[in-house]
């Protein structure tokens, strides 16, 4: 037995955290490893400050590439204070966003260039890749009224145009087509126990039974 | 007629922020475009709270690529803030440390590797590289003995060992080997005023008399 790695990505609004918890516990129910949830920056006290100073809405004058590089330098410090000592220490991680979401927010919706974005990230996560990563598919339009719904206030990301988040979506569904042994698609506009139906059906290959 | 941007390399206790004084005074008499003296993070906002994250004493835990990964953010943003608009304004930027310290110190004292660490840089420099960089070569032992001397705080980089040190050397003296059109080097051993001489004199090619 070694520990396992998921990612969950999609846009804000699909439903992903909610899915998370649920998941947590049917997969404890299913496996004797213990399950942690996290996201980034995930309780790193270091990547926590970083995560400060890029969702800063003051800080409008942060050039795309700044931006990209500070949320790598975030995900490598919560990649080795949290995410690999609970691998070493055996147990299942749920990550809530991980590198695909640079990949799409900064690669396509900021059109740094996807492979670009990508490749900056191998100095974050130096080949670290989760073992499945299930990826909420929404329309665009869906995920900004549910957003809008809950209340929730636009943070300097949300209140990007429609067209951003439209170049998200599309790079996301790229990535799937190029990685469609890591990445599997799930339909995030439907009912959320279905969806949390369908994600432990992608993950039971993954669990040990004992 | 263009900007002109020039790099000084080395170790602390090399002299080289009392040279690049004496040299913006002569660069000044030389040539009508105005000398601004900058160095890392330099008045960026960003950069300085990027830069306060990497010298907090207390981020002990941070992981050495997160640190050449802030580095590089802070580089970044002082680039595009500071650098570039006073390039695009016809100035002579003299400035203090560049890509070449993090290549020698996180790619060679940290051992990241100098040709990982270089590359990394390319998405914070973006192939904006200084027509002239200037590297004031010193022993180890000179430039500790003379920090120590002045009665300078030994901050978490220059409290590492010797060994950390040589390395540096060492890479900033292969760098010098890659790259001799663009990099020269200086014995830092010398007078100030030898080495402020002998600086000039490198740096007046690159000057436009009108």
């Amino acid at each position: 037995m070694a520990g396992l790695f998921i990612s969950f990505e999609g846009p804000d609004g699909a439903g992903k955290t909610t899915a998370i918890k649920s998941l947590a516990e049917k997969i404890s129910q299913a496996d004797s490893r213990h399950v942690m949830i996290t996201r980034e920056p995930g309780g790193s006290r270091i990547a926590e400050k970083i995560r400060q100073i890029i969702l800063d809405a003051e800080n409008v004058e942060m050039d795309d590439w700044t931006e990209a590089l500070l949320y790598a330098a975030s995900r490598r410090q919560h990649l080795v204070e949290v995410i690999q000592p609970a691998l070493a220490a055996n147990q299942i991680v749920l990550c809530d966003r991980y590198v695909d979401s640079s990949i799409a927010y900064q690669g396509g919706g900021r059109q740094l260039g996807p492979q670009k974005v990508a490749d900056l990230n191998n100095f974050a996560i130096q080949g670290v890749l989760p073992e499945l990563t299930l990826y909420f598919d929404l329309p665009v339009e869906v995920g900004l009224k549910r957003i809008k719904k809950i209340g929730a206030g636009f943070d300097r990301l949300e209140g990007q145009a429609l067209a951003f988040h439209e170049r998200v979506r599309q790079t996301y569904l790229q990535q799937l087509k190029n990685n469609t042994t890591r990445i599997k698609s799930v339909d995030a506009t439907q009912a959320p126990d279905v969806i949390v139906d369908q994600c432990f059906e992608l993950i039971q290959p993954f669990l040990t039974e004992d």
